[in-house]
């Protein structure tokens, strides 16, 4: 039985909320297991639970606080979504925002298969609450 | 040389523009010969400028004044585009509206190469300018 939108709209909701609690285990715990990630498209494709906890460190490192907010609503459709954020770098106190929207397929138990990022650092931008 | 962001965006904005005005042909003019459109995911691939042209004219013959709104600002990257807007159906003088996410990629000239858009007729809702 595949996820339903509802299982997907809650999926959405804890990755953005563990992503800006910075809980790293609740956010991979999100991913199946051989789960892609592709954060931004073009860049390179990280397969499975390690790498895709080593690009969470990544991140991290290049700016500790980083949160993301809903942006508008998720369009769920089919076992797949794409949701509109905005990402939030803390850059010492400078709060700047990047504009994303995030695409994902789901396996039966609403796991992230598949995640493509859409966001482009050169349109980065001071942020508005 | 691949499409810049600038020739995405214009893209994006001629698609928005020319749906909503029921250009026909501008609109079918957007995509390269061999365009694939899945509208929504999980319905059949229109393949081909007959293909799309025909997928337009079921749109229209169920709603014949549909309009596209921006819904915020357009991601794009690496030759590729994801951008939210709200559909707008008028049924008979009832404007309804549906929140969409559309996720192209592009040819060097930026024409639509693949587009494949995130919505669900089941959260048509009330629409509110």
């Amino acid at each position: 039985v595949a996820a339903t939108a509802a299982d997907i709209q809650r999926t959405i909701d804890t990755y953005i909320a563990t992503f800006s609690a910075t809980d790293r285990e609740a956010w991979l715990a999100l991913f199946a297991d051989d789960a892609t990630v592709e954060d931004p498209v073009g860049s390179e494709v990280q397969t499975g639970s390690e790498a895709i906890g080593a690009f969470w460190d990544f991140v991290h490192e290049l700016s500790p606080t980083v949160t993301l907010h809903a942006a508008g609503p998720a369009c769920i459709v089919d076992g797949e979504a794409a949701f509109p954020i905005t990402i939030v770098n803390d850059l010492g106190g400078t709060l700047m925002a990047l504009d994303a929207i995030d695409v994902v397929t789901l396996t039966d138990d609403a796991k992230i298969a598949t995640l493509r990022a859409y966001w482009d650092m050169a349109l980065m931008h001071p942020y508005e609450a």
